[in-house]
């Protein structure tokens, strides 16, 4: 027996339509690619999302056909995920800073048969768009004045004009919930990127999910601006977070240092942003140097990797700006997990406070995970216990787009599939998840594992060391034992024996590290994160000093 | 084309789950009929809610057979809430003040298999228990030691004794979400009762949009206490979003006084709470003659009829409480609005804010709302056309239960089907909507409306008017005129012309009423509602004096 509710569908169109006319005239305030700011209204986005779709269809675009983006978080972005996802076609966002070559590949793998980008990304699609094997049209997101007087790409469209010969009239389209909507590719360390097919009701629950309080904790008196990507996971979703509770929206374009963030911040009166460690380090380097503090700022979202303990004490102790450190994945669209305290922490010392603060924190509602050991057994939540990380939930992953063998859950005695994260973690009583390593990172000493993190946590600690990696090499005993990979800082000559003494009293005995070797660069991905496989490959057959024979 | 991630049904059993596994040890205390205080954590709710849908299973209960409660806010009723639904049973609260005939009517339309009720009740369900045609368990709240010595109820079964017996093993089934959960009846002031028959997907969702930081605004963080009656649309959710967000929960039982209630605030930390107007009548009654304040109340939800100025006043200002504002149907699970500020009205002087507070508040994400005209079109946002209020979503009403005739949707030129209210309201710039009337006893005077509440409110203002309805009375020239129906206070002796004159200067002339009768009593409904049904019968032959012949 059904219920006799309305069978209403959960459509990305009706955040759109929900913000238009609740929130109509809350302000979305862009950093043009141009350089000036531009301010409009939610009315003013859904029209031009209507416009928008209208053109998109007068050039042949079908629904399910797939629109790339090559953009910064901007006002035409967004208004690129409401025209393309609430008429029916899939919105595609293509990282920029990926090599030509895999921008090429992702593209024709998606099947893009429109390619949208900001002028910054012009040379970049001059001299791969002959390669682009399924996309018809090439639209570049800017007025007529800033428009190339010629261009290499053949019929090169101007965003605005679309736009202007569009018209404003045009109902979104009922649509299954379960319709794809979007398409991100993760940049993975190893093999093709992976595409990730979202749906409408995916991202719909997923939003539904990140404004409830325990997680971002989105009001329609917020102001938020998303530093993380549009072109990573949808910045987070917060594009369609804001629809949803009518936040005011402010998006820094391509100005993504701590000077024009800061400026931006306090002239809008943002009191939520989001992004990874690495842009909140520019931006507290711009604060310490200048001595100024935030007026409106209340709270970030730090997520991508985890938030080193001095970020978190600056931002709470000395900015008094709440963290809310965050964890997620490209197939989760992506929050897992947010870090905000239960009631019997608020009241903890300082110190205790933080050491909580620092994991990775606690499931959203929609999302449940469980460690395992290798066998797939769950494993107690004492904190200690470290295993596999799997999740499930209605916005994470179930299989990838278009690719071949495709079948990464794991399915329990109940029958419910998991998909496993390639993260090691713990959890505590309190629900607490605490990621260790990766499980590709982690190094398997006579059936123990030990951290590769950990121990580059410690290395980087020491103030000679500008980078360090720790990644398993073969052992005849104990199957895995570390090597430490450094980068020494400019001017420095410390050697083996002193930097494996810094160790001592701060991690078991066992754990450190059989070796080290001095490096002059680690390589890093599109990311900015290690490419620790490319070091595992070099060092394949390093031949560890301990090995007796 | 699909979207492919996780296909994972909305379920109510996953509400519980959640609770469990990531706020296990969270409180749920509950002032039990028997007279003492029960305390124990989500972890104790999810096992005995697990045998509890063991027993009903043995006792031959099926799945989509209804479980009828007769129960006041008790964790008992709580584990009924997820124990039938969870195990895909429907749940069906049946309200104690109804008629008994009404009672038994409703179990009946129902098909009520098992009846659950609360020690207050006995001698209720003993009067009745022969009549009820579908019935074939009856069950007794409550331990062996208050179970009657002799009952006239047959089998009289021990809910105690029933849990006991049963296992704690049981996986919560995978099932349809669009499958029905819950069943609430409406007491409608004409005809019979209808029955909303709720789904686990309506319930989830709706339990999302209440949680959110511009409604209800729950978190882990809150201690929430239901005035509101379990059996009057679940009690606005509440058993539902506190599982969702792990908030510790505070059950009154059956002592509703503000001595009692307030004790309970007090000993418990009740961050929130929700209620009708009249509970918050006693409750301030309370607080004002003890002279105490609140220690741990945040805010309270006001709902169920329109919250009176002098509440909110006493509220927002003497107690520092903040007041949400709520409307909402049993069609509607109930939410539809809820009383949250916008930025900008954040800054404005006290009364401005209070007369934005005073209105029913601004649509939750996934509900929309729109006022027409007679002929259906739509009217505009500006605080002053008013006309009949239609709204949709996942959690509003598509038809009746078991129900002739039905088919209450209206449908739109897109093809989407309203659902109409029977309110009529006025919606502002800002999309703050304001309930004026209901349709049924708006006055129609030609072609205009005259909001019967309006001439109740100035009316009841008058310091010798214990009660005051308005209703419309045929006038062969304007259609229909408002009479004036006045319960005096005691002692008074008014006449027409002097509460007539009372009303100069408040209303427009071609509102005032056109006659005044003074009555003993006007009938009210269960839920304390006037009906004006009633009067209009009593009333339809009434000679207006204004009629020129």
């Amino acid at each position: 027996m059904l219920g006799q509710m309305m069978n209403q569908p959960l459509l990305i169109s009706g955040l759109l339509k929900h913000a238009e006319r609740h929130h109509g005239d809350r302000e979305i305030v862009t950093r043009r690619v141009e350089g000036d700011l531009h301010r409009y209204t939610y009315r003013d986005l859904a029209r031009r999302a209507r416009q928008l779709a209208n053109a998109l269809a007068a050039l042949g675009v079908n629904p399910t056909q797939r629109v790339g983006t090559l953009a910064w978080n901007t006002h035409r972005h967004m208004e690129l995920y409401y025209g393309a996802s609430g008429s029916g076609m899939i919105l595609h966002t293509l990282n920029p800073r990926l090599h030509p070559d895999q921008l090429v590949w992702i593209a024709d793998n998606a099947g893009d048969q429109v390619l949208c980008f900001d002028l910054t990304f012009l040379p970049l699609v001059e001299a791969t768009a002959a390669r682009y094997a399924t996309v018809k049209h090439f639209v570049l997101m800017t007025d007529r004045a800033h428009m190339p007087s010629d261009s290499k790409i053949p019929n090169l469209l101007c965003y605005e004009e679309l736009i202007d010969a569009a018209s404003e009239a045009y109902d979104w389209p009922q649509m299954d919930e379960n319709a794809a909507s979007s398409l991100c590719y993760t940049s993975g360390t190893t093999g093709n990127p992976k595409g990730v097919l979202y749906s409408h009701r995916s991202t719909v629950l997923h939003s539904f999910g990140a404004v409830t309080p325990d997680a971002l904790n989105l009001s329609s008196s917020d102001a938020v601006l998303p530093v993380v990507p549009m072109f990573h996971v949808n910045a987070w979703g917060l594009p369609y977070s804001a629809c949803l509770v009518g936040a005011k929206v402010v998006f820094p374009g391509p100005a993504l240092d701590g000077k024009s963030l800061y400026e931006l911040f306090e002239a809008e009166g943002v009191t939520v942003s989001a992004g990874v460690p690495t842009v909140w380090q520019g931006l507290l380097a711009h604060t310490d140097s200048q001595g100024v503090k935030f007026s409106t700022m209340k709270r970030t979202v730090i997520g991508g990797s985890a938030c080193p303990p001095a970020m978190l004490r600056a931002f709470e102790i000395d900015y008094g700006v709440q963290v809310l450190h965050a964890w997620g994945m490209t197939e989760m669209s992506p929050l897992g997990t947010v870090c905000t305290l239960k009631t019997r922490a608020e009241t903890l010392p300082l110190e205790d406070r933080l050491a909580i603060q620092a994991k990775q924190g606690r499931a959203i509602f929609g999302v449940d995970m469980k460690i395992v050991d290798p066998d797939g057994k769950e494993l107690p939540w004492d904190g200690t216990s470290s295993g596999e990380l799997l999740v499930r939930g209605p916005w994470v992953l179930g299989s990838y787009f278009n690719r071949e063998g495709n079948d990464p859950l794991r399915f329990d005695s109940a029958g419910l599939g998991w998909f496993p994260t390639g993260d090691v973690a713990t959890i505590d009583a309190d629900g607490f998840m605490h990621i260790t390593d990766r499980t590709k990172d982690v190094i398997k000493s006579g059936g123990e594992w030990i951290s590769s993190i950990d121990i580059e946590n410690i290395a980087m600690g020491h103030r000679d060391v500008a980078m360090a990696a720790c990644i398993a090499v073969h052992h005849p005993k104990w199957d895995e034992r570390p090597l430490l990979v450094v980068v020494r800082k400019p001017g420095s000559t410390i050697g083996k024996d002193a930097l494996l003494a810094y160790f001592d009293g701060k991690i078991a005995k066992w754990w450190l590290p059989d070796d080290v070797v001095f490096v002059d660069a680690i390589p890093l991905g599109a990311t900015g994160k290690m490419q620790k496989n490319k070091l595992r490959e070099q060092f394949a057959d390093h031949l560890l000093p301990t090995i007796s024979e």
